[in-house]
């Protein structure tokens, strides 16, 4: 089972997200992510799916996601030069000062955002590439992570 | 038909995914957008999902949502004090210097980050509420937008 990132074009109708999710589930293969957001036609969405999956058998998911009504175009970025970035809100345990100075401060050298500081917790958030984030969270889950979200890799080829 | 935001925590196995996107379709909720990554938990996954709705109903579909076996926690996030971002990457046409360097002015005046320069494309990202998101949409949509991929929200509440 090797990870691949698909990226498919469907319209933005209900039950689409339904039917494409059922078409890997049927076959076992789990989705690691996914991300559904618009794109520059409001009629159109685009997912971005990473699925660990058997190369041979996704080749036949590929070929039934092209014969669903409304899927548009399906792309596999797999192994391609890609622009790939990720975004991660993480809430932090921040009970005393000299922790909420250190997470202040890694998030100053790694290049995040503070976004909420509250009276237990610091927010932070960052983009970047799957690497980047792993690496970011490393560094925060000592001081205990309260909540944390993802968006799942987004990705568009490289020209 | 309103607008809700749903945080729902799920453990990371295949189906999941289908069956809660299958509860939305059913009922002809259409999904706006959905996001589903890892965790601090490698064994649960968390989705954000942002659907239009009848109030009644979706009540209706939380219910079920929570009986699901999959199914850990849901919480409805709308009308809460949120943490929200989205991550768009945007590729716009570029083929003339005077558009790449408005374009490159763009970026630089609203904060967003050029993560490629091609031949014939420039490609920015930018992260953000949903109302920065659009607006840099907007102000980029006369160049030509070659393709966009969005993470949709991701959201958690404020302490």
């Amino acid at each position: 089972m090797a990870k691949f990132v698909l990226s498919v074009l469907v319209e933005n109708k209900f039950g689409v997200l339904a039917r494409v999710s059922g078409l890997f589930s049927a076959r076992g293969f789990n989705i690691s992510s996914l991300a559904v957001g618009e794109t520059e036609d409001p009629e159109v969405s685009r997912m971005t799916i990473v699925v660990e999956a058997d190369a041979k058998i996704l080749d036949q998911v590929k070929k039934q996601l092209n014969k669903l009504i409304d899927v548009i175009k399906v792309q596999d970025l797999t192994g391609e030069d890609l622009i790939a970035r990720e975004l991660v809100i993480i809430k932090i345990s921040a009970a005393n000062t000299k922790n909420r100075e250190s997470i202040i401060k890694i998030a100053e050298t790694t290049g995040a955002d503070v976004a909420d500081v509250g009276k237990k917790t610091i927010t932070i958030e960052e983009t970047g590439d799957e690497h980047k984030i792993n690496a970011l969270v490393e560094l925060l889950r000592p001081y205990g992570v309260v909540e944390m979200v993802r968006t799942g890799k987004v990705a568009l080829q490289s020209e």
